[in-house]
């Protein structure tokens, strides 16, 4: 694992040694395969198109990494999303065609930029000679704007390039590529089909890609790290540890993991940092919400704890429970990225990847186990969702029942995802067991999003040897983007896809126009879904309706069911207006109409 | 019907009568909504979020249009892409939220542009306030880049606005759906959540938006007019007319039948231009394709022909046979929307809707009845389609075959919507009868367009009484946006829908990687599929299966089947590396690899 500045040294040490470099033995195209598989790729989505056919041809032959066609270009883009949250320290890959294909799935590229998922993005291109001579060609927009899809492309990613010389081509494919890894969003290849072919020097793939960032200041560092020990000393250990989302993508899960363990601090976590913390350790007390949160975390966060460590802050609207956070800036230590807050102060260039191990020891060279001692003394509320009583409601499943028997259900390992809408917010009701994982997109919020990024989870999860992968998606959302539950069964996944069908957009009549005809939706055959998407025969798939607590519960109990040995679905007929209570609790957007 | 200086000189004239004037009368969104319809705007397609519920509201409410819900908005935008091409001289539109909605739509919205089809897009956009403080909303990137959605927007469209403004929103609407309308291209307006309900004065709506180009050069036009009738003297009357999609989409149809009806000039189509003049008009002789046209129309325009007048020409390479077009510039005469080229000299701004017409009257004043004689003397061989003798092939449904089937299956008025692919290539083999209409997206070609495209035809067609809407489809691109075939069902409409099952992407197969693995998808149950979508008890729709001749040919012939009295899916079974016969004389795309 080096750092930019160790890679380009090594890189350019390599450079003097022209006797080393071989003349191009190899093509652009599968220099590019060698740096993917190299960060991990192993699943490469996407959707065929005659601008990509000629790399496609390299990727089948590239023992390494499978092609996953797609249904389509936005799920093939969801999926590689997907792939990437669940691959921690990869990347995910989609190969799109020219024009057509890459605009598709230009909001599965975006949601990946907004969510700070490293997304690689290949479109195929026109040729040097038809950039050059810009003849009419099918795919354009007629107007000899050749550039004009990269331009867009430009917008959504964080590093991108146009391949057009070959000899600077692994130069380049390194520079997106490491801005990918780095920074943590999608990039953007523009992979001419003439280019993909052509051989240049394999050279540079002896020399690793960076995969840290570059080093803290040392100064600002150290000064950062015995201001905060002083305050957690000032604290007496009665610190509270708010984890977030940044950690994840940051790649900081790990060693704030070992700063929890090793000081006892009390750990919460925001939505979109759930899971990041494993919600079976012991000293992990749940989620964080703002207005909404349980009484005994909040007045702990705003008020009780004497230090808040902020790690990996996202401060958007729903994962604030609609910006009613309420941290008090001076009892407030923030760690993100690349800078370091502490109350009114800011030490810009310390990341939190090499200060937070140096905290965790020097906490344990100092007075660690004094402060561990008094930190764990402050008790952690342990996070129940009990099934409620509900007499008046003793047959129908209501979402507060429904939530609280899936935590019953769930198992340590599982990758569990759920869809923006009443999914996300219901799955977020609840506590996980240890080590199961959390999904969703609960800053982009694009629906129909996790049918795609259900593929590509559960394509990692299988690389990983995780457990079963479940889906929460509504009625609604699933018309988005319903065909890539026929490239799950093609690949022989095994999700259970739990489908609540509440008649429509829920989530948008909690918003407005709740009897609205825009809200409503075609009421599907639920039942006849797996077998039109491909299991013609019904052998390879099974299909369930749940019209009842007594029926779901039923089916949760079944041990085949639950051993997930083929791809299930589960239609879960719910109440069109009844919502999960963190919904119920507050309108989840502030719109003023 | 004004010019946009009328509009203007009205609109100035209006505002000196400020008495007139009532104050703010009017939401923003019902402005737009007035002028919608007064384009012709009926049903409108989209996909609800939550920046564009309250104008949704407006829509619900207002009694000239219909609110067309989709599944998703790239198939909304399709549809209002295939809407507009059937509705001529009325506008698409579609509506999306903020964000993950448009993105989404982008790459139908860049085919419209491509294709030259009039779609409004109207998005849901912050409020000002939101604009203004930048809070971290869901559907942002996170980083504050609130524009950067409409910048991608600018990249697609010939026009755009941010309605920032309520009391500046009435121009500016006016000012885009104008564009819109005389470019016959998208537009793109962003619509804060607020600003929708804002009143304003709707005065402006008395004045109708204008309609038509600005005039030509009176003098410019008079001198191309006179060397073009000139020329047409020269040649006697054997002159070769030559219709392109630019006759359809800049509102020339009609004055392109007059002129061949008034002259008697034989006249061609390009694979755009198919039907734009009715394939059962007598003089009618087909398809020019460049190097695979049928030979006697092939030396005709060619050689024979001594003049050539080519209208609304788009010479991209599907569109000419692959750039095999071969037209004399000293026999051509190009007359396009804003140019008029005659032979090697171009009449810049002398644009054709102008002209055609003095063109017609300057023939009939002079020497038209001498022409008209001389040209019928020029033969048009009858463009026929026999169903060919396959005695090796007598059971399964060949390509070949199965056109020269579906040409004597087609009635006058029907609505033939054909898929980038084989059924495109398939379509264009074969004649269509009197005012059949031929829609595809040749320039474009975006597979699975045709899903979402045949939605907005087939509302288009019940609104305008036309004949049945029928559409052909591989089994590989309805996968993309399959959801859409739901929406026909809840809203009554009847396609006929041809499935071609042959196993895969067989048009890419012809390109390249005949037998590779990335060519292949999953076989789906295509019985099951209209159950699946909606219609649950299976009687709505009929779903039939035909992998015979004989067993389609039965089909074709059933009254009840042809009657096309419910929505009709009909899978046919071929055989994978099949192809129509144009594709068969010579790769599709001349790519090198």
């Amino acid at each position: 694992m080096s750092t930019p500045a160790a890679f380009e040294a090594a890189i350019k040490e390599l450079e003097t040694h022209s006797e080393l470099v071989p003349q191009a033995d190899m093509e652009v195209g599968v220099y590019i395969l060698h740096r993917l598989e190299e960060l991990g790729v192993k699943s490469f989505f996407g959707v065929p198109g005659d601008f990509n056919l000629g790399f496609l041809d390299l990727i089948d032959d590239y023992p390494g990494i499978a092609w996953v066609g797609n249904c389509n270009e936005l799920n093939a883009a969801y999926a590689a999303d997907g792939y990437a949250r669940i691959k921690t320290g990869s990347v995910g890959a989609v190969l799109t065609t020219y024009g057509v294909g890459e605009l598709s799935a230009i909001n599965g590229i975006a949601g990946a930029y907004a969510e700070i998922v490293p997304v690689v993005h290949i479109a195929g291109f026109p040729s040097l000679q038809e950039q050059n001579d810009k003849p009419l060609l099918h795919h354009t927009l007629g107007d000899g704007r050749y550039n004009v899809y990269a331009q867009a492309a430009e917008l959504f990613t964080c590093s991108h390039t146009i391949l057009n010389d070959a000899n600077l081509a692994p130069a380049e494919i390194d520079r997106v590529l490491s801005d990918c890894v780095l920074q943590s969003r999608p990039v953007y290849i523009a992979l001419p089909t003439d280019i993909a072919y052509i051989k240049i020097s394999s050279t540079r793939l002896t020399i690793p890609l960076p995969r840290l960032p570059v080093p803290n200041d040392p100064l600002a560092e150290s000064a950062a790290i015995a201001e905060i020990v002083r305050l957690i000393d000032e604290a007496s250990g009665d610190v509270a540890v708010l984890v977030d989302v940044g950690a994840l993508r940051y790649g900081v899960a790990e060693e704030v993991r070992r700063f929890v363990e090793e000081t006892g601090f009390a750990v919460y976590a925001s939505p979109m940092g759930k899971t990041v913390i494993s919600e079976g350790y012991e000293r992990y007390g749940g989620l964080y919400t703002g207005a909404t949160t349980r009484p005994e975390i909040k007045s702990q966060i705003e008020e009780g704890a004497k230090l808040v460590i902020s790690i990996g802050a996202l401060k958007s609207d729903l994962n604030t429970g609609n910006f009613t956070h309420k941290l008090d800036v001076a009892r407030t230590v923030e760690l993100h990225h690349t800078t370091t807050k502490i109350k009114f102060s800011e030490y810009g260039g310390v990341g939190m990847k090499y200060l937070l191990p140096k905290l965790t020891s020097a906490l344990a060279s100092s007075s660690s186990s004094s402060i561990k001692s008094k930190a764990l003394a402050t008790p952690v509320t342990k996070w129940v969702y009990p099934l409620p009583q509900e007499p008046d409601e003793p047959i129908v499943i209501s979402q507060a029942w429904l939530w609280a028997r899936v935590t019953q259900f769930l198992r340590p390992q599982d990758v569990v995802i759920a869809e923006t809408g009443t999914s996300a917010f219901g799955v977020l009701d609840i506590p996980f067991p240890n080590n199961a994982v959390f999904v969703s997109q609960i800053l982009w919020g694009s629906i129909g999003w996790t049918v795609g990024s259900t593929l590509g989870a559960a394509m990692a999860a299988r690389e990983r040897n995780l457990g079963r992968t479940i889906l929460f998606i509504g009625d609604g959302s699933i018309q988005l983007t319903v065909q890539e539950l026929s490239t799950m069964l093609r690949e022989g996944l095994k999700p259970i896809i739990f489908l609540l069908n509440n008649s429509g957009y829920t989530i948008e009549r909690a918003i407005r126009g709740e009897n609205r005809k825009y809200n409503d939706i075609v009421n599907w055959g639920w039942p006849h879904l797996m077998k039109a998407l491909g299991d013609v025969d019904g052998t390879r798939t099974k299909s369930y309706v749940t019209n009842t607590k007594a029926e779901f519960d039923a089916l949760l109990n079944d041990a085949e069911f639950s051993g997930a040995g083929v791809m299930q679905f589960v239609e879960i007929g719910m109440r069109m207006l009844d919502a999960p209570a963190s919904l119920k609790a507050g309108t989840p957007v502030g719109r003023k109409w």
